[in-house]
């Protein structure tokens, strides 16, 4: 057999040399070779620098989304084919869908973030304007662009096809072209995801690159511009840390190590509660799902002391009903480990696990196997422990990295939280309970040494995605053991593409260089109202200054009468003087911008085609009755969609009374047409 | 002289040793001593944990931020003694003001965020509620909670005082104690700082401690719950960054380093222009302050090459005007160098950037000093270098820091973000001109090298706080060489010192953790309506339904001949068919918030003091003739002020219509009273 291609530097390259082998993790068969040989690594970042990186900056975040789905739904096409290969690192059709279909999903999932939640822009803004100085003429404001160099992902062998996804979503949608890196043992399933996407031409070229083999001396090659992302073990990402390239020039590192997750059982959750049983069934099912090889599985179970015999009595009976084989049979629950040597390791971890606990259901040596030969296939039993004393350091040191978890016993929340810590930082941790007292309080005391924690009971138990699913709105990653870092969480993970940089300028300037309208800029009061222009017309600043108008007791007791709003600030003279901000009865707020609607509105039909939201309104001075209404609404932002006829505008709109005080400002938010072709 | 004090574990350690002796820059003078013999600097690390870090997650957001004022006020009582001390470091007043009142500025600064932008809670609420089922009984939202450790402070010797507070701002505020370690040169001050800052007593016992002299072994003691924040050099950056247990315990690690800042003319700043006097007038300021001793000070100045002859005149000549000397008399612009060691080192630095130019302004060895010996004080010119070919690497990569800067020419607006980059990663940049798409240019062009940029021209010059000086609402770090860290930025600087994490769970579990009330949760409807009780009494989704109310053609024809707001929408079937979203008349959105709060108003005099504004409004779906409106408001967030008789209540607020259909969702932002002392 000849070693994986790996796609780089525009083309497929195939190494010369026999390379190592890759054994099919069910059979034992050779299944492929590896190796990186003839490739300079070099030359490869540098190719993403300068094809991929200049090729995804051209594009706003909305095109980029667009080709995110366009690769979900392609993909979706392949699935079959994918589940195939899939089941030869071990894995049974639902592990295979975690891995292929929650890696399209994390596609989907940032194709609609990027949508919804970003501007159709190439730079991001990102928070508000802030005033620098008292006179308006100088503020600052935060915004994000790409880095210009190559997101590098180094996978570990466990998702194949998630891990590369969910690192390429957001770095595709910030503008960074990626370079994947997979682990050895499942590469041929991502050369093979690759492939489909290579072949697809839905990404620009440069914008992913496969680099097959060992990372040599790829890490040599990095500049303050590319960024690192490692799923893996402790040591290895130690390692790739501690890279004299990636200290001295500050390359963004980002670390996802596996860690001693726990799962907590509420006192509340005895035995016949729906949470007794959840708590059991997730249990086997984290023990279970990818043979256990999960950086989120449940190493640690939690559990009231009194209630420890029985949970490790259930969840026995559960696992006994687990049947472990070729995981092609649909019968089959538990497909094989990653390999031999994945097994071998996983026994080794098992060690001094027994030295703290003993075992409650399994046996480490032998198994009983469906339709494989257990001698060939890196087939396991799972493995369950107790451990009596949970203050013994092995259980929360030490992980076998495979279908292996430890009941431990605590009295009181305090314990729970204590031996939760006691995993000195974990990628998740879940609650078991109906209590919401003792759910907050794990929750808060567990918060510092987690990345993310679930709360599972009846409430949730149905649509909940479980333990060990992280999902691309959430952040994954957790602090110390687990690696200190933060993959996805929405536009958060496309953010840690981008280089956040500060710019202060007069507003003037800061409006031209944002494209953003900034107050204090200067206002456009042209001929033409601004409701009349196409949004390819429309330029910020566009303004229409409309009133005065007078409001009157009268305006103010017929708008109360016929909303019925009658709030006794409007409606009472001497109960208004009493109130600590008004003087005196004052105009409804609500009036004050249906009044400022009338006013700034362009009647006929025309490319304004509906006012969808306000946000931010704030009434910031009181409106008495004879008070005089001026309205300034200025575009701010304007944002073309790419698959409609229209887009929105946003417009900055300020109400003013007689003495120049503002009493209202918020934004006013429409949909405008574009230019009917051919006008 | 007996060795500095330093505050630990509770008390002041004076150490029994000589320690190394700390000279006045300005008469070389002994001024101090200096030593940590004696110090356990693991207990001081457990002290901040133990003790103050409870003491510090005890209060809320605002009770932080108010002791944070309250030390800003106490130390701007104490700034003349400061200034005095600081003069000794060789600061002039202006140096020092810097120093002192921008170290208190960023006290108050945060103090103010910390009220107006987080909430009354110990626990932040980050971003929206991210839906995780269809069937609406899952979710997810990010929290973040203080870490608990220590925010260890290793300081540079340029901002004895600035440095210290502008670190220990958002460290506090967040939740987490700070232990100072100030460098040696000018410990002394940062010293004295202290003893104020604990003589006053208003900060809690644990939550600032001080160590004066060599970290030792420290780093050793760190765990996964600190923070290591460092100014100063690369290497030693690359020292403390790769330390085992920063690396192995995963401990955020911020480094803040010095870099080749730039400052670009823009071609349309010829001389005469307001720009032109900027940029030169702002080169010299930023080479004379502090006597260059500046992270962001500007190193490499940027001019069209045709301007290049001009620049360096009017340079020299502003520079010839500089008198160097005693930094207590008022006529001096430019003290001294921190030590004699420093303006060795600069000399050194200088030899390198010889070879790449030539000087012209400036004696390396010699300079008139005023009121003082020039032997004894670290006293040293201004030079200012020009090197024709900006190709060499010397001036982008060899920083002396003091009181010396490059001219460097550039021939397009492509060369000179080239040039910018050169530096590989700077703390800021500064652009001076008057055409925004030069500056647009620069700005993106350069953005992705540098933490901060400042666009300088005449309509910002008058408020510009300038280059150098990093501020607390915008972010202060940049990537590659000056260390891929990023301070304050306002709140953003608070969440460096915080765990995200993000809870999943159903949407009543999720309301009892976050003490927000999460769609999806139960209603409380209770007996008495929610507006009619004060703010200790209302509870997270305390509910009223109020409705239905028919909406009638009549009223849509009456609320736009009443406002004026007669868009065809409203008034013309026709048209309204033809609009995309509509297919027929439809009410006002303005009108259907109207008529919900007179739904769910409560009119006589009560606890709810105001409707101060609304959020986040959007108009769901259309209101047509006939339709009946229903509209359901819920306690969703309650915000007790510290200092004031009342409170900020959020509502979740959504406008249904006869078919269930949701026509407008919203938060309603209203003022409560607190209930009046004695009821």
């Amino acid at each position: 057999m000849a070693p994986l291609p790996s796609y780089v530097s525009g083309g497929w390259h195939r190494p010369k040399d026999e390379g190592a082998p890759l054994a099919d993790a069910v059979t034992g068969e050779e299944i492929g070779r590896i190796s990186a040989s003839g490739i300079d690594r070099g030359a490869v970042l540098e190719h993403g620098r300068r094809v991929g990186g200049p090729a995804l900056r051209e594009l706003t975040f909305h095109q980029r989304a667009a080709l995110l789905k366009a690769l979900a739904l392609h993909l979706r096409e392949h699935r079959d084919e994918l589940y195939a290969l899939s089941a030869r690192t071990g894995a049974t059709l639902t592990d295979s869908r975690i891995d292929v279909d929650g890696g399209i999903g994390v596609l989907l999932s940032y194709a609609s973030k990027g949508k919804r939640e970003l501007p159709n822009d190439t730079v991001l803004i990102e928070g508000d304007v802030e005033p620098l100085g008292k006179g308006g003429t100088f503020a600052g404001r935060h915004l994000l662009v790409p880095l210009q160099g190559v997101a590098v992902q180094i996978n570990a062998f466990n998702f194949p096809v998630w891990g590369p996804l969910e690192k390429l979503a957001p770095a595709f949608l910030a503008g960074m072209p990626t370079l994947v890196k997979p682990a050895a043992q499942t590469a041929y399933l991502t050369a093979r995801l690759v492939e489909l996407i290579i072949a697809s031409g839905i990404l620009p070229e440069g914008t992913l690159q496969l680099l097959c083999g060992d990372a040599g001396d790829l890490l040599d090659h990095l500049t303050e511009q590319d960024a690192v992302a490692f799923t893996g073990s402790a040591a290895t990402a130690r390692t790739l840390r501690t890279h004299p390239v990636v200290v001295g020039r500050s390359v963004r590192f980002n670390a996802e190590a596996d860690s001693l997750n726990c799962s907590i059982l509420g006192p509340d959750a005895r035995p016949g509660t729906a949470e007794f049983d959840l708590f059991v069934r997730q249990l086997v099912t984290e023990m279970t799902v990818k043979a256990g090889q999960k950086c989120t599985a449940i190493r640690r179970a939690l559990v009231p002391a009194r209630l420890l015999d029985e949970v490790a009595e259930a969840a026995a009976e559960r696992l006994a009903r687990v049947t472990v084989g070729d995981p092609r049979d649909p019968d089959v629950r538990m497909g094989a480990l990653a390999g031999l040597e994945q097994r071998e390791e996983v026994r080794r971890g098992l060690k001094p696990l027994l030295d703290a606990g003993r075992i409650v259901f399994g046996d480490p040596v032998t198994v009983d196997v469906v339709g494989a030969d257990p001698e060939r296939g890196a087939f396991m039993s799972p493995i369950l422990l107790r451990a009596d004393d949970a203050g013994r350091p092995e259980p929360h040191e030490v992980e076998a990295f495979g279908p292996v978890s430890t009941l431990l016993p605590y009295s009181s929340v305090d314990e729970a939280v204590a031996l939760a810590a006691r995993g000195r930082g974990s990628l998740v941790g879940s609650v078991v309970t109906a209590d919401p007292a003792f759910a907050r309080r794990v929750v808060l005391g567990a918060a510092p040494w987690h990345g993310r924690l679930l709360v599972l009971n009846e409430e949730d138990a149905k649509e909940s995605t479980g333990h060990g699913s992280p999902l691309p709105a959430l952040v994954h990653g957790g602090p110390g053991r687990a690696g200190g870092g933060e993959e996805m969480g929405g536009i958060r993970g496309v953010a840690h593409h981008m280089r956040r940089t500060a710019v202060q300028a007069g507003p003037a300037m800061l409006t031209a260089i944002t494209g953003r309208w900034t107050p204090g800029a200067p206002h456009t009061r042209t001929d033409v109202h601004p409701f009349r222009k196409h949004l390819e017309e429309l330029r910020i600043g566009d303004t229409v200054v409309a009133g005065p108008r007078t409001v009157t007791l009268d305006d103010i007791e017929h708008f109360a009468e016929f909303t019925g709003d009658t709030f006794y600030a409007h409606m009472d003279e001497d109960a208004a003087k009493a109130n600590p901000f008004f003087g005196g009865r004052v105009a409804h707020g609500y009036l004050v911008v249906s009044f400022a609607a009338g006013l700034f509105v362009s009647p006929e039909p025309g490319p304004v085609l509906a006012n969808y939201g306000l946000e931010k309104l704030r009434f910031l001075a009181p409106t008495f009755p004879g008070d005089e209404l001026t309205v300034t609404l200025t575009a701010k932002q304007i944002t073309p969609r790419e698959d409609a006829a229209y887009g929105e505008v946003r417009w900055d709109t300020r109400v003013t009374r007689g003495d120049g005080e503002t009493v209202a400002a918020y934004d006013v938010l429409t949909l405008v047409a574009k230019r009917p072709e051919g006008e």
